[in-house]
């Protein structure tokens, strides 16, 4: 099956193709850039020399559709809102790695992305990807709303105990940290390297877009309207999101018994790996990997849980996850192309 | 005057020296380390070739006495709760920059230090060198007990809002990152290059020595015993703090009138630096200088201000601080030494 | 089949099990560390969690015979030199990693090592295994002397214009940086993050013994006694080697030439990669891969060619090669595991 | 006396701040920079709120006049051609961080930096500020010429062995290494973080604008006309460059009759430190200082000596040997406001 890349010069793109590159039933097709049009792929990136040797593509609806069996946009947001539509209309799948879909409220979408939304009428049929979730409303989706990067770890770490009576929903707060790759490869100050080199830097302060997200899936989840501080900082160094979560516990509970909650809650889920009593995960220990890891400790003194949630953000946060949840959609082996194991060190 | 340094082997003796190079009033006298006595300096730092080049001392309390004029103590804990005792006796001023004399109860050292206290007597004499916040006891004092790293910057950041009725005593989470520096020279696997580079980790839950001494001075500061959640991370640069301090509001307040609160506060400190409203300060703008920068941001949704405080671990959280409380018990200009400026990038 | 490791704590060991999970014939048998026998595995490498949980075992001949097919050593010199013999007894074949088996003469083994080297029985029974220069002799070898990482990266930029009748043989410089894994998990100042952090650091001139390995294989492919000077420089990052190689010319040639000659030279090796004219690779472009990206230029006012090779040292400069290896000696397709892309970024 | 600053937003500018700040006899006047004229400067860069808090000023050579005594140009290449002659007209001493008046061969100029060269009547005007080899026409200059970065080290470097017989002239290899800092703070693909970090890059293969330069240095000092094979790579760091600089000898010499050699040549030079045999310096041992540090090592084995020769470059490569020459020409300690010892670590 033919995948087509629309972002093609985008790091989101670049991991798409990496893991597809593993994947026993998709192959790249089509790669789209409207920048680059023209150029041949390995002269943006040289490491896929002899790799992946063709021509950049302008977004051209009939050539992706006749050419491929799959869409997957790795665009900047306000984007695919424009592209999302038009690839359906023929009928092609499309997973969507931007904001464009993901949040229900138009209003909401308004507000934080400062941008006008797409059409309510798309936003509708948009399915939200966070694989573990929601397998089984992705297996019949046409339209993926892929999560956004910190969403991914801050609500796989959040719900499993947001779904008992323990947790005090007005208490959580979310401290966020991020590899520099986030950013992704377009020009800045903030992404300049001898700026955030040997630094760490708060950004956006009750400002992220990705608010609204995670609070929509919370809110969802837990079955109230709720309400998160949620801090995002840039720490020096490539790839890796650390979600550091605090809750307030109405009753007494042991760290044992949390895991074990976290362990049969995600029992049957091969990428969360729920760690046992007494360590913490790192996010080098999913470097490159498709897995979600968590930690969680009981401060006994305040009664407050703490929950480590690590990811890559290029791939459970971004490529990887589009990814799985191509593979649910097609009913193929939910690991399939992504049985990578962390690169260490 | 001629300051002698124990544990001149460690890197906070040689942020000490960078320091007392620039003083006008204190120089470098003896030089300890056991562990290398005998050696020229240079071999353990060539960066000091040419400029600091006397051979390290064995602990001789009489030479140390003889010969120097006030002793800084850069020992790793345990130790100097057996040397203070000796100089206190030849009637030299100590500033101790382990956490053997910060905490005024045995128990609590005991607890979290998992190493015999030492003798009250000395506990009741030392001082806690927090400059801005106690510099009349400084002023007097023959043994400086100087703040940790992440207390340093935590207490800063809080205590000019826990002495106003708005704070909500039992909310306090500080998430605390730092550079690997914090760790030491010591050699360990957590502090190796390919485990800790491209990585964050989150160390020490629940578990941190710095959590008792943090309590004690908000207790003492606002008047009430006080609990804190206190989460500390690994961050792969060599210098830098950074607490993101979350704390409930009782009441509506804006940022504009917190960050007035806070300028007033600080207003006479000349190593304080209050952020305006819309800047938070990074790790970097402090780097290799003494001050300690603090940013705040009231969270209308949630009623919660957060307090970003950077310093570098190195100086304020440990040589900076102790050359302030020196100048401070010799009655030299405050910033003696410290006028550096951040070096950036 | 069962592939045993011998080592299984140190970073060779590691990057075997990562490319080992992806062959399609062989699967990770018997792990083996004396040091932390008894272990689980994911005890000492807690990104392998849920995916290898087998425990650590000790050095027992028999049993590594009977449950496993093949060997890899990844132990420090000076261990395999004992435990080699033993396993070739049993008829198993045999891939070091370290530099035991690497150099045909005891003496300069002695002289750059420092240890007494190993039986020249078994010495001599070694095949180097530089896959792209020597695969006859690899496919009928029991053991193979796999290749130091800076030797790999140094003589793959080197052979082909070696072959030619225009390089100056005495005038061979190369100049070799790497990053810090190289160095191993054991413990020590230079490897310390707060040291070589921010910094860059030539070590052992004139004193690296990677130096015989490299004039061994030069001469025997230039058919000429060849001396080298060779620098190895520590370079703040983890992986990572490139290897800017000095060449005088005895005759003119142009860059598209050389270009020209390096690729008909490489032409049906997979894992290497001559850039074209103008561009020069990066070590990023082949991190995580098994590739070794060479870019070449000529400067006409000096008449020097300047080569630059770069590898990954812990895939093609280590185990990737292994691997490759194993793939020629039980004759399957050379790629087989190691069809990984570079990860960018 | 007040020193103005051109190009006030750039690192070199940044540099000259800090430096300044520790001056006993300048002071920081005019902060020019037409790009962001009328802002505050804290607002470009926030470490310096509450110790810099001036507006950026147009460059207005008259009110620069008025206002201040010594000019400091640190524009990128082709501005200060234009500024200079303008400054120079009132009377003002100027130093110039540019490449603009290095050469003094117009052609070369156009050559390498691919611009119109500025006119030859300044170019003859201005002084190479090599400040440990050019002292005496530096006490008369008008106008400096500040070296390069790459130049600096190199030159340092290389002179005093270029003095003697011994050096073959036509073997000289520079393999340079910088941090990305020397990139400037422009945004480019080459400085964005996620490019850079964890990789290691050589770049202008033969064309690197420093090569005439450092040859034309190197040709004046020895007498004869000087050709170097020249290559640079961008290490991931943000400060240092080091210069492993390979030279064949044409008779015997030792490493420690070499490094004596150099002892002696800058035996009163108070910023070269040349390292005992045996040791090679690191980049971060100069961090932050205004120190060139040379580790020497003789292979007798090829004949050839290794030269490490390291500075911070924007320290010594940059706004520190500014401020060395102006305190040459201004007649003051040629030390003052450069006493800082490297941060380590």
């Amino acid at each position: 099956m033919k995948a087509a890349i629309i972002g093609g010069t985008g790091y989101g793109a670049i991991e798409l193709i990496r893991l597809i590159n593993q994947h026993p039933y998709l192959e790249v097709g089509s790669v789209v850039s409207n920048s680059q049009a023209g150029n041949n792929f390995s002269e943006s990136y040289p490491h896929l020399t002899q790799i992946i040797e063709q021509p950049l593509e302008t977004f051209d609806v009939e050539a992706i559709a006749k050419n491929n069996d799959v869409v997957f946009l790795a665009t900047p947001s306000g984007v695919s809102s424009n592209l999302v539509p038009q690839l359906m209309e023929t009928g092609m799948k499309c997973i969507d790695l931007s904001g464009d879909f993901r949040l229900r409220s138009l209003e909401q979408y308004e507000a934080w992305y400062k941008r006008t939304p797409t059409d309510y009428e798309y936003i509708k049929q948009a399915v939200y990807g966070l694989s573990e979730i929601y397998p089984e409303t992705i297996k019949t989706a046409s339209l993926i709303a892929n999560p956004g990067c910190y969403p991914t770890a801050a609500t796989l770490g959040l719900i499993p105990i947001l779904k008992t009576a323990i947790a005090d929903m007005e208490s959580i707060i979310i401290d966020a940290k991020s590899g520099v790759s986030g950013a992704g490869r377009g020009l800045s100050l903030i992404s300049h390297y001898a700026e955030i080199n040997e630094n760490l830097k708060a950004y956006k302060l009750g400002a992220h877009q990705h608010i609204p997200e995670i609070e929509q899936v919370l809110s969802d989840e837990s079955g109230n309207p709720t309400t998160v501080t949620f801090t995002t900082h840039l720490v020096p160094m490539t790839r890796g999101i650390m979600c550091t979560i605090y809750l307030k516990l109405t009753e007494t509970i042991s760290t044992k018994e949390i895991v074990n909650l976290y362990n049969e809650f995600y029992k049957d889920k091969p990428f969360v790996r729920v760690r046992p009593e007494g360590t913490i995960p790192a996010t080098k220990e999913v470097l490159g990997s498709n897995y979600c890891d968590i930690g969680l400790h009981v401060d006994e003194r305040t009664n407050r849980v703490t929950i480590i949630s690590v990811i890559d953000n290029l791939v459970k946060g971004a490529a990887g996850q589009a990814i799985q949840n191509a593979n649910i959609m097609f009913g193929w082996d939910e690991r399939s192309g992504l049985n990578l194991l962390p690169m260490y060190p």
